[in-house]
């Protein structure tokens, strides 16, 4: 059940059997000469949907512009500032608590929003533990690659050149989501350094085309589609769990 | 050009032609009995994409959750305080200015936004202002209903019951887009009360199904599609301008 | 009754009779050749203040420097940045509130206010809403020249040049109120240009001694006398409405 | 000359003779039985209007709301937190300093806001000190009750009840610029208790009627008229000192 | 009795006789030639380390880092900006009190901290104020140099060239705390000059070698020893008289 | 060399050869029955002395308080809020950032801190990205206890309880470093439970004690010192790698 395509009696019934939601969480950034920019929100975005139509889960709206200010060296990256990101995140926590929710299950598709999202969460349970109040409901965040099985099909699939930044998994899964997206470029080299960044000068100069320790030129939409009903199944298994926790 | 779907190779590429930018915004927020909680968003968006698509036009991606307190009363509504999305927009607009965008136009898809985003832009001018410095780019909102030819279209379309909120012809926009989500819901009474509103308690009861002044029941795909494509020329017409100014 | 020249014992009283207080809110900018740069205040000050003696309504402490960025330009303008209004309205409303005051209506004497006047009464509806409990206070913000009877004594009284900054009617309404400060300028060119503007930079390219669309040498004091009086009269008609709504 | 009462290019001409410019500061907040809610803005206002006209320095509009947290037990109090009180003044600050003004001289009329002038001061110093470029103007804050004649010419007036807060002197003042708003109330104790306090509830519980220490029954227009003579003539001294230094 | 090297039941347990804790406040800040960066942490922690020990108080961690724009000019200064401050101050404030502790006296060693400490106190009791509640906790401030009995010892010890920044009694205290960091420099000239300033750059044109009217280098372990025991004794009257108030 | 036992020209002098810092930073909170409060802010403090001392590398002042919303059920914890946090942690790069300093090297002792502490690096970046400028200084941190050869030191100590809060290993450090703390307590049960938690009630409910996982009774001075030893090692590899950087 998607939120945005729901109407709110709809959502009002869905309350009565469950207080959970999902929240897809991306990032607008570039990912490298054959990725989307919009790489990040899309994948938790498909793999949330799958999910939320086959086990009947509510997938709220997408946080689609995250944490990226390391590529903002490249054209198109769209960055908040932490502070931001933790006021807005918090907004939303606010209002979805008002309306009874008490699971509320961040699918990440970004590795740079991980440490905000996580302040963003404590900020939001300090206001009660400074009140000497229980919080009434539990945060979680898990980025969709971490998962174990996903990871392994990643692994099979692309046994050299997944990487760590415009991989092939998630360029492959935003291929299964818009087909009519695939862009078919040769990748020099083969595949992308590797490194650690600080900002975005210090991005570009490292990592020239905007990809790190990635081949993407291997990622097809059969392949993003093998990824997808894998996370899929694994994003059903945690969210029961957690709502049932 | 979705901004989402294309890679930073040709978002350079394209701000070498065009310095131009559109932006969808809207709510996720209340829309009714049969109105979708994301149809402030997914008009915008909408029209959005068909114009670009059309005339070449990037479109980046939708600032989805505005400023919707006063439907806070209505189970799955989502809302941004003011000053959140003061700084939430100023991000992306100093995200795109890093990027050399000089034309960034917000395709608004909700009456509330309305005076947030223009504080926004009045927040991002100042420090230019206060600083002495030009301002090197400039920012422009519009809401979609807004143009001559739209409300029209609108007024023939629903000559009775168009109303304010959880209107017919928006409503029509996203079945349109959603045909699967059209859903079939009498209306009662048929057509809503009209009225003013301040927070969600006063809001709530006012408006107990959440509908202001219309009957959204008359809502079609095929009158959405008619609106969509009126709003679309509009659209190009108005960009096309701006961009050039 | 002036809030100001009122001591806490007789507001106390007021307070037994009636919860409603008027706010003016104005601007310090430049007003063109012959025009104050406290315009924006002296024309709602000096109304609510006649009102307020002729109805007995109470006139809290005026609201006098808001957002004027956009006149930077122009010598002796100050300007808060619209999330400093915010916050600072904010913190007038949560005192008014504390005090037991239940209608705060502001009368607004500067165009470019009147979005960011509006997202501060949001973000205080927006702390209830999201806490789920009524708001116990309403806010309403009228900008004077807005009332119908003020907009066709102006038109009356200049049918010419009145213009939309810098207009004979506000500076008419000062040299009403401060004689001693009427000043005889002589325009070039007799009316100024129409426009829009952004950033201060923009506006004073455009505009070059401040004024848009106006002749102000036509002002007067009388003429300003003869618009507070038709002020006074509608601001007395709303806010009684209003207090008793 | 008052910046509110002059045109822009008045103001342009000022700034060629001299780049200094005081600012009243005040509060709005109850003084006792027979004390102004305004009077804290209106001391520095009309003490440095009389200055200003007799040695035609620039005075800016009076900051009448201030830090007056303490007093919300009494009816009519206003108050701005100190963080926002220091966001408005710095953008009181940056706006002037946009213009070239280059000693800014603010005349307090409330003790409590002391601190948070100072603090403001901090924060507008510390932006330029963190970024290693010296900061162009020099800020600073004087009560009008601390200059030396004016502690004398109080304690002549009034040698006993002058006290600490709505004191007789303060009264006298703001009697002297509105003679109409002369109230005629008994003092009961004669002379109020003295103490320290902390929030607003603290300070009600020990200062009844709003009083600290002081028998403003004694205050007069004429004694106010002394006391605005002597302070007009030390705040030329000190402001010629300063513009000069 | 020192927090940070009790466990929470021996916290607990002291409570339960008393309400009341010590947090000293200083600064990391250049103190001249001979001065430890330190100084203005290390003075309030030794002094309220020995009180405490002797009388039983319990002392919280050193709030270390405070108010020192004006020394950036100075390599190894570190300062927060006055608003950081307050937010920093609140937040141990508000963790102090959830823990039911209603006496907080912050033992001061840096003149640039006071107005920032009192404006942090003002946006901690405005929140009640505002609230119309009572605030539960008492919040005082007392710099360790404005005891009469210190004040008095100082002048014995150093009758010349005490100052007032890196006075010779602080680097006293200094050398007694950390008899290992003793610096032996020649000053010149042997007292410094006298002045005010605002900025870091205005501080360092006025302060070579950023003394303020002091010869430190009379400064000696023995002499700091000298100064705690009267402060420590000092600062045990003050706290106990306000523990019990 | 200690940055608070230093005078500035000695930190003048050691910026000509290095342009290295290391920050300890830590947490005040419950470390349950035997340990310290200030346990995290002790153990980085203490490593990072005996290696600036052994290495010669300049250590700041300790941020002491940090992230600890979830200890606040246990008296004498203190917590920032994470935008608090961020907030003082950008006030003091900017300050090092001001004297030159290019590597800042935190070293954590709070596993709390970690994501926080992240952000605020990232906020900093932003700010040199967002304006399309290189950062000239690189933002570091560690855990002490992610040293792998401190890993297997404290797996060696205590193959069993060492666990993950109030670990036998951090309490063995304050013992070393302050062995007049050593607490002498039973534990009940002898090991902690493990789990995750969310706000402070949820903590509490979990650990009713305020360990996680350890038997900390297991702790004594000398296995301290030999952590600290071995942590001393692998902090001076790491910084030399760091700074050469
Ligand atoms: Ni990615
Ligand atoms: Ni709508
Ligand atoms: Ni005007
Ligand atoms: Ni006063
Ligand atoms: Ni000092
Ligand atoms: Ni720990």
């Amino acid at each position: 059940m998607q939120l945005n395509q729901a109407s709110w009696p709809e959502v009002e019934a869905y309350l009565k059997k469950s207080k959970g939601i999902i929240i897809p969480i991306g990032s607008v950034e570039q990912h490298g000469p054959n990725g989307l920019l919009g790489t990040d929100a899309i994948c938790p975005e498909v793999i949330a949907k799958e999910a939320g139509d086959e086990a009947g889960f509510l997938v709220g709206p997408t946080f689609s512009v995250g944490s990226a200010q390391h590529h903002l060296g490249f054209t198109g990256s769209i960055t908040l500032r932490p502070t931001t990101m933790i006021a807005a995140l918090n907004d939303w926590i606010d209002s979805l608590h008002r309306h009874g929710f008490k699971r509320i299950f961040f699918l990440n598709g970004h590795g740079g929003n991980i440490t905000t999202i996580d302040a963003a969460f404590v900020e939001s349970y300090a206001a009660w533990s400074l009140d000497g109040e229980a919080c009434p409901y539990k945060l979680k965040q898990t980025s969709w690659w971490m998962f174990d099985e996903v990871a392994q099909v990643c692994k099979e699939l692309f046994p050299e050149g997944d990487g760590s930044h415009a991989t092939a998994s998630e360029v492959a899964v935003t291929y299964y989501a818009y087909p009519e997206a695939v862009k078919d470029v040769v990748m020099t080299p083969k595949t992308a350094p590797e490194g650690r960044f600080t900002d975005a000068a210090d991005y570009r100069k490292k990592f020239p085309d905007g990809r790190i320790g990635s081949d993407p030129s291997q990622a097809t939409p059969e392949k993003g589609k093998r990824i997808v009903e894998v996370a899929k199944k694994a994003l059903i298994r945690e969210v029961e769990a957690y709502f049932a926790s």
